[in-house]
């Protein structure tokens, strides 16, 4: 019997990973333990740690760890801060593998708390590519974890090429195609309901959703890219969603935008909301008939559906892509052109990209045979056989 | 102008610093701030940071980081002060570059703490191969890092295979040796005269000296390990200069084994030295007839003047090693053997496998003239044309 | 010539704390240092350091120590990050005396940290009793203090029946009074142009103003205390300013009712604002018809100009009020009777219960003259002659 | 049923508390629960948390939150570092009452993290006066706690003085004096065969006890006071007993000077001891012909059975005393004229200035049937029937 500690820092963490804590805790030989952290257990984003528990998830610890501020010195004390957070609960719960997903600094506190403290680290979507510092924390977790599930062929092979041991890299594809695939993709009536009760956005018609966050390694440019993009929405005046961006660093900065825009024009087109639990982010995606912006969701959950995306700027730079992605500079006039291109356009074929949406199963069952290991070594030693 | 912030975390670390600190200060461009944190600020390690001071630098702030315990949680509790601790003085400063050595777990946290605030980080020391908790932090570094001085051919082609850009990675040699290169040898007559008094090491007379450190990834195992090393030792009765052992987890089972072993026996053989200068250690380096244990610079320091080395254990295992270098494993009758064959050796041939001592001033240079940049990527994009 | 470091944690504080700051800077024998701390350099508040560099102060450094979650549980972490922050720029800075103000989180953790540090402090605004946890910060920070400069003449009291030394302990008033008679008390045209646009209150026409915070010893019911005063005010229909709480553990709670209420009631008399620089806020106190809530400004600042206050529920409960205050439980009907008796009654006259406006020229005096001393020792054995 | 939360936090506190932690167990309405923190958890300080699981309690919980340097800044830093650590234990039991103990930093890092998580504290050794920083954290925790269980008449008076509600006030006497009233005071014969083998120390014969910790107000002077000390106890060539220091600010200085001061003389008369359980301490106390330094021992548990003391500085100054302790500066000629009069003088009679051993039974059953509340408020108000 083993114990796996999955690792939950936002709302997005728990919409992927929560298909694979289902399969943990159905197989036999596991035992799922839950820490909730970093975003989501704030009331400022929702308090989506009651998603977990109304899913029946038990957690664990609940890890308050964001130091305020919105800027890069908050955000680097925020890791400081989880590890020193991370390192009580792991050692308290003792778990035979910490299962770590994605590239969020909250991640990455989690990942050197664990390794530390001497627990086998398995990490999810590691070897992908983007901007941001997420790309260094993203490949930091790398070298710090003993398991790897890559979502992509490319993905294992750069996990492989930065000297991880090829019998502890399993390419299973994301575990968000899981959840997407399982989900009955129809939009409830009411879904839009919340945010500026002026703003009517009719889901049974076209709509775009927008999410746009800070890259943490372009501090203080955000502010111009925001007011570009809403210049180009506020040209093309489709109704739009638009989803409150994440913690990091300038993020304050964007909020500030959007509400200022919001309170000078009042655009009838545009619904701000804070809260879509995971189901209804999904089954947004699956609808919209645009998505604008640099989430990494755009890329990734995207191709499992078609969605027609407008990828803004650097966060997602050296990501792989769908043929329904078209990147443009976060600058007015390519937004604008990009979007109408994605409209006209309609929705894409869905692909395979990402996997196959049958990556939970195969992870758990991993996570219960992989022989447990402590001490990491540089494969390329193994390779040339010098070993030493 | 640019500002290079020296990171310094512990005696070693300056031994090896020093040179390219003066290098720096002598650069017309450059500007020298450093940063001492870790043992170096610590009585109980010899508060090295006044070597740092004696040899007429000015330290910017003293770091307190060390979270008691010398247990895996309290090393990691460690890291995450210490990211907090870095963070408020390299913003203070905000150096153009951070200029950081090793693999401690000091100098990951200084690591993290620059990169999230946007501060370029060169690094040194990186692509090497060991065991520990050491080997994952010193390529979590890495990744985080703009800039790599690696030490051996080997080391550099390793940091590229990891995905560092070929621009980006300039194999200089290791610092270490810019010291030994210009120092004066000759082991000043009372060396050996702190410590008991009621031992006697006749520095001109043949000794060998001993520094065991514990493997964080086998924490409780160090206990069994010295105490085969101290009898091994114990029956070879060749007069031996030993060195306490760092802050690592497990150190104090290690303290506590040489004190029990020493108040027991009494042996007149043996003597423990708390304080050696990086001068004095490197000419103890030069002069011993035979290194015993893991540290580092058994295997790196050793190979500029061909000292014998027992390399004993798992810590380094990984690393490039020269002829002068024997490994067995932690126990009494392969240790014994080693070292009676090292000692029947004699010393070796001076070699060039860690460079050839003049790395301080490629390193200043480099850092004066390279391009600034944040956004790390993947170079196996780059490499691949695909740009995205 | 003495530093004097003035610790400043949020914009009430500097409101209070500017005359002092003045003063210090012209004694012949004192140098004023500033640390910014709490929600001054949050963006979320305002970023209100700028108020202090707008005056122009130079701000030594500014600490990030807020972790959030609005819960006790990080307000405790907030305290805790707080004195690790303090403690290293209080130490780099290193001066004769920290001046310290008010009761909250951020200011306990300031005296700490000084206190650990053997730093000197002095306390303004000690001795003064109300509810919320701030009541025993208050008189710990006390307990920590060297000198003391109490705004009333009960609170100097009870300061030295707490067993401060009387000699240290100088009955100045509040500097805030200071301000008060130094201002222009005009309100400039554009004062309440912010917030939602929608909402118009001409401040040349009778208003009310609102400041809610939650009372942390009572966290979870200020939901409900929130709810019934949203009740009383909509009965009212007065045209009324409302202040966003501060930080403390219940303020999410309150913000969101806020919210929700003005998002289903779209209310034409209301209008939040974030954002009042310390002059503009004395402005508002000098000239609203009542003030409700339960901000300590209520009880301290009115008292200077004869402001009618309503009082609502135990926070400020214990504290010294002048006539102009009314106190009521946080429940409609009590606080609506309450406001309609306050403007039917209009201004008060002005009082001298928290001094005269004279305070800030005497306290630099004193922290010029006494003598520093570190060993604080409960008086009481020095009255009773025991010494020992 | 009440959940009442011990914190302990050195090996002293554990001898005074574990007859009140017996009585929380036997008690039929109270469930018990343990904290160990700070010194307790550290090897270097002899693992004492183990005593606790020897005599059969269970640990919840063991806190690192020491941070190294023996410096005024790291040891602010570990309150701080303490409150983060603290915080989230407290939150995790959520018991009813937090019961700490006495004055150090630890106890105050407790304090501050139950008082903002609103969990309601107990405290016992209020209202006493010694010098140190410890003078200033014992009140300020009084200022947090809301029941007080002072040992002394004064202690109790002082604790009212500072305007705790008289109802809240328990003066039961110091529980050190139940651990001393039930022990076998007998001495074991080997108790003294740990340390330095060369010395011998017979327990049947007449020896001194010494222990000296740093005034951290007076930090840089413990370094002349201990050589002070030593001086004196050289010239006396008594057999002598010396335990290790305590952890604060200083004590590293200490732990230099008395290592240099025995390998440079060797003296037979003089053992050091690291590790002397809570029995084993008390029988020491019991047994010593004189007692010499400033623990708060040689004041408190000395009362109870009479041990000739000589209370060497400014440490406890302020404290009670019984006529058996005779006060002296840290100065060669006075100390060793006091204990030459000790010496002769031989033991004194028992008294009950610090209670007559029965307290733990009244401190549980007080535990069990106070009323539990949160909101505290200075007692002047209510004492002036002011109520407001």
């Amino acid at each position: 019997m083993r114990t796996i500690l999955v690792v939950l820092v936002d709302r997005a963490n728990f919409g992927r990973m929560w298909p694979v804590m289902r399969a943990i805790q159905a197989h036999p030989d596991l035992e799922l333990r839950v820490l909730c952290a970093g975003s989501m257990v704030l009331e400022r984003f929702g308090s989506t740690h009651q998603l977990v528990t109304d899913k029946g998830f038990t957690i664990d610890s609940k890890i308050y760890m964001e130091v305020e501020g919105s800027a890069p010195v908050s955000m680097a004390k925020s890791v400081g801060l989880g590890v020193i957070e991370f390192s009580s609960e792991i050692l308290r719960i003792k778990p035979d593998i910490a299962l770590i997903i994605g590239d969020r600094l909250e991640a990455l506190a989690a990942a050197i708390a664990a390794a530390y403290c001497n627990i086998p680290i398995a990490h999810i979507q590691g070897g992908e590519v983007s901007g941001s510092i997420d790309e260094s924390a993203r490949h930091a977790i790398t070298k710090f974890a003993h398991y790897h599930f890559p979502a992509t062929a490319r993905a294992a092979d750069y996990v492989r090429r930065m000297g991880e041991a090829p019998r502890t890299v399993f390419q299973v594809g994301c575990p968000c195609g899981d959840f997407i695939r399982l989900l009955d993709h129809r939009l409830p009536p009411e879904i839009f309901q919340g945010g500026n009760p002026d703003v009517k956005i009719d889901p049974a018609k076209p709509f775009n959703v927008v999410i746009f966050h800070p890259v943490t390694t372009d501090f203080g440019g955000e502010r111009e890219q925001v007011l570009e993009l809403l210049t180009a929405l506020d040209e093309l005046q489709h109704p739009t969603v638009w989803l409150w961006p994440n913690i990091d660093a300038g993020s304050d900065h964007i909020s500030k935008e959007l509400r200022r825009f919001a309170s000078m024009h009042h655009p009838k087109w545009l619904k701000f909301l804070v809260n879509l639990n995971p189901e209804n982010f999904q089954r947004v995606l699956a609808n919209a008939a645009c998505a604008i912006g640099n989430s990494s969701s755009f890329v990734r959950d995207s191709t499992f559906t078609g969605l027609p995306v407008v990828l803004v700027g650097e966060r997602q730079q050296g990501r792989e892509i769908g043929p329904n992605v078209i990147c443009t500079p976060p600058e007015r006039a390519p937004v604008l052109a990009a979007v109408r291109r994605q409209l006209a356009h309609g929705r894409y074929e869905p692909g395979t990209l990402y996997g196959t949406g049958r990556a939970s199963e195969q992870i758990a069952e991993k996570l219960a045979e992989v022989p447990l290991y402590l001490q990491k070594r540089l494969d390329y030693v193994n390779a040339e056989g010098a070993g030493q």
